[in-house]
């Protein structure tokens, strides 16, 4: 009672200073008080409710708007760059392309140290974006891809070189196809305007091919295709769609090294890694994804949808019809959006009951709202052995998402050269069948090889039956149980044994200790020096 | 007095709510009050000063946050759209393609209804940005593309089809490149991984032409190239790495119709036009851009840079030296960015004295420090005649916009067939030398032709030394003075005529009645035909 007495009477003395001549205040004011509590005279006086409120949250609102201002000129952290600038993969000492990472450090720091904007000689600052997107430091997977440019590996002309186990490369059926097929094109014939988002001619053999994945189960829509350029740009042009930036997309791991990438680089939207574990079997559980989902809410963070990879990347294992329909189930209980990475499709070399299920197939059970939540990444370029054509495909059954997707592709079309190579390739009869079945019987032969020689020398692998992979468990091979244990073994690998490798953490993967090997660089011939290489970067021997 | 009086006595009523069982309140409040005022009661309680000012910052925040939230469901208005979304341009009657507009619009108000999250068949939304650009109505730019697709004018099989006038091609020079080059190419020698930003042999040819533009006065480092998929995504890029989300970049006008899409859809980067006038010659005053400037600053708006063509699209001016520097001078004084776009640099047509001065020369005599604002945006397809290529180029001098420029090709790369179709084509032995040579006759000659023709129909056009279009004074041909009148004249062309061209409006010309004809797509003998096209849609006969 008496604080509340003191209280009234500071409001009457402030009140008393903006009503002039107020007798009625409660009097005993002191100066000090007449001082700090202006605000509380306000409040006081006429309208008091009104401007008691209006202008605190007048001053609030500037101040959030002059901090917002001032912080433009900061790079926000970037969280990319979170697993690999601080590992031990990106220390000078550690790399060979040391000098790179060190070269962008100080790109950064000069950039940021801008004069005054109003002399001239001051420098000018690049945004925000470019900023973090400069700071992210080169993870293992760059430097890997980096180190094989610089000294790749030549059977003759350099055996020391480094071999490419890294790159999701599928060198095994490119001779075929460049032996049955001859480029028979003019200049003039590639060279004028098409479509961006792709010529229909085209998109109706790519919807061939992608049936031709699905034993012809599911037919595909070419009204529904936009190609790209490339898969990223697929999975960049979705992201953009489907989130806003600070949304966030779920992503059972391990996954694709190259989902940092598509997903955060230009669209900022977040990646939640929701870890699956060589207990279960790398199984994906909806549970664990469900309760992702809750978590992520609780925090305020607005989940958009789950990337899935199909057969995955790196296990090279295969979705069940079950798991797809609890995947959608989920999905749509949760209303968002599934992205279906499904550019190996084509590259099924399990047993035969190992059978590929693209979502679109579950899709078409559905009704066509729930349809609409379906998107598939499709990559021309992996299952036909040709990257450089740089031309992938979104296969979505949301109208919206397809007409934005179009209109995106202006800023990424795939080629005119590209268009033109692909359909004179693709629509010759009877390529697409014999295609898909070579391609089988010449990645499971290959993989079983390295498979064999990986056991060999005490490695096993997780069991495989699409995609260009093995995943292998080293955690017996690692100093520590630790990232930093990983990434010496990297380390040892491509600068002791010359081959180029993906480290387990560069798909996220929790469990330190595993390694993706691509097997499709190879000839059979090559495994068994590839097969030594491992060895000696193993056992020094 | 009185008030005053009333107000404490709201003050103390509510005040005892919160201090249970005071005695020492004013007395007299109503019921009313003790429900209306309960924030007022607050601040006469413990804390006044504190909580009087929290707890509306507070409520203001949460309903900040509250309507942010509910806000993300729907589309922002999209500031490239204000010009044509209400232009006669989109209405559905005035156009041959309104089914599509009609489509968009059905599409947008579907994936608003999204009905609950909780339950199966809801609508799954997408994000805001993707809805922002899916209700982007179609300009009368990309409409009339589409017409032209739709039926395209050919001398024999579609006399009566459309003639391209709109799109930036250039047709005169490729039939030569053709006959001059061969093709021979394996696929397995172009579908391997090339690096996204080029291969260093295309730069260095990339670099050679660049040179060659500016009759070798400027020598370009290959080292500071960045391939891009395209000139489009080259601007793309370049604004995500120097302005972030709500920057602006200031753009003369009459300018490029493409930069809404480069500079807009996927980067959120504001374009502030500075209007050029006829009574002006269309020239750049740097007076305008310095009080454009100013006044942005005023509004709260950040200006990273500044967009200049050259030579300038539409109408084909070339920029001094001295309105170079003083451009340089202006970027300088305020600190931002130049984006010199110079994808007609190898196609000036004027007469000896015409001279292309690049950015570049000016920025070669600057510090360091002043270099690093400047950015060239090249394109090898354009000056090539080989749009189909998607082949653009960033040149910088800016080490950090270099590097992340690099980065993001990752997301629009360019394809290996096109690098190495590029590198076979232009590092012949006098290739560029010839090529530069023949082009610019060729543009000259139909130039000219083309040039006579309108002056014969009473059209005078802007003088011109490079690039493809005539800039064309048609004010006094539409039936009023409004942008209402151009697109009817617009129309007309395109459904009387059968000729597509670009009105002024896409240009973001602020004088009605402008015009710009792309009269590299002709021939000789087109010239003609569409002389009488045009007689056709101005005077009905």
């Amino acid at each position: 009672m008496t604080h509340t007495g003191i209280y009234r009477s500071r409001s009457g003395t402030a009140d008393s200073e903006t009503s002039v001549g107020s007798g009625g205040g409660g009097g005993g004011g002191t100066t000090v008080m007449r001082v700090i509590v202006p605000l509380q005279g306000v409040v006081q006086g006429r309208g008091g409710l009104v401007l008691g409120s209006v202008i605190p949250c007048a001053f609030f609102y500037f101040l959030q708007f002059y901090l917002k201002r001032n912080r433009r000129d900061e790079p926000e952290p970037d969280p990319a760059n979170q697993n690999f600038a601080s590992s031990p993969g990106s220390e000078p000492n550690n790399l060979g392309s040391s000098s790179l990472t060190q070269s962008e450090l100080t790109g950064l720091s000069r950039s940021l140290s801008r004069v005054s904007p109003r002399n001239s000689g001051g420098h000018v600052s690049v945004s925000v974006r470019a900023n973090s997107l400069h700071k992210v430091g080169d993870s293992p997977y760059h430097v890997g891809v980096k180190r094989v440019e610089e000294d790749p590996y030549d059977e003759s002309g350099n055996p020391e070189g480094i071999i490419e186990l890294g790159l999701a490369q599928n060198r095994l059926s490119s001779d075929w196809v460049s032996d049955e097929n001859t480029i028979g094109l003019s200049l003039s014939e590639i060279a004028s305007y098409e479509p961006c988002d792709g010529l229909m001619e085209l998109k109706m053999v790519v919807a061939r091919l992608m049936s031709e994945a699905t034993k012809n189960v599911v037919s595909f829509d070419p009204l529904q295709l936009v190609l790209t350029s490339g898969a990223a740009s697929a999975i960049d042009i979705l992201s953009f769609c489907l989130a806003d930036s600070g949304n966030a997309f779920l992503v059972p791991t391990p996954c694709s090294p190259g989902f940092d990438v598509d997903v955060k680089w230009r669209n900022g939207v977040e990646i939640i890694h929701v870890p699956c574990r060589s207990s279960d079997n790398f199984n994906i559980s909806v549970t664990a994804l469900d309760r992702t989902f809750s978590q992520a809410r609780k925090r305020g963070v607005r989940v958009r949808g789950i990337i899935i990879s199909n057969p995955s990347n790196p296990m090279g294992s295969l979705l069940s019809r079950e798991k797809l329909y609890a995947i959608f189930d989920f999905a749509r209980e949760r209303n968002i959006h599934i992205i279906s990475n499904e550019i190996f499709a084509g590259s099924i070399h399990g047993d035969e009951e190992a059978e590929f299920i693209s979502i679109a197939e579950i899709a078409d059970t559905e009704e066509n709202l729930d349809k609409e939540r379906v998107h598939i990444v499709y990559d021309l370029s992996k299952d036909l052995s040709f990257p450089g054509l740089r031309a992938g495909a979104i296969y979505s059954f949301n109208e919206n998402v397809i007409a934005a997707s179009k209109k995106l592709t202006t800023l990424s079309p795939v080629s005119s050269p590209s268009q033109h190579l692909l359909i004179s390739t693709i629509s010759k009869p009877e390529f697409i069948q014999t295609y898909v079945k070579t391609n089988r019987q010449r990645l499971k032969r290959i993989y079983s090889e390295f498979v064999k020689g990986l056991k060999g020398l005490g490695i096993e692998c997780t069991r495989s039956n699409g995609g260009l992979f093995c995943w292998a468990d080293m955690r017996g091979f690692i100093s520590s149980y630790s990232v930093k244990g990983e990434i010496e073994l990297w380390n040892k690998f491509l600068n002791i044994g010359k081959i180029n490798v993906i480290p387990g953490s560069c798909c996220h993967c929790i469990e330190p200790g595993w390694f993706r090997f691509c097997f499709s660089n190879l000839s059979e011939k090559d495994v068994l020096v590839v097969r030594n290489r491992i060895r000696k970067s193993l056992y020094n021997m």
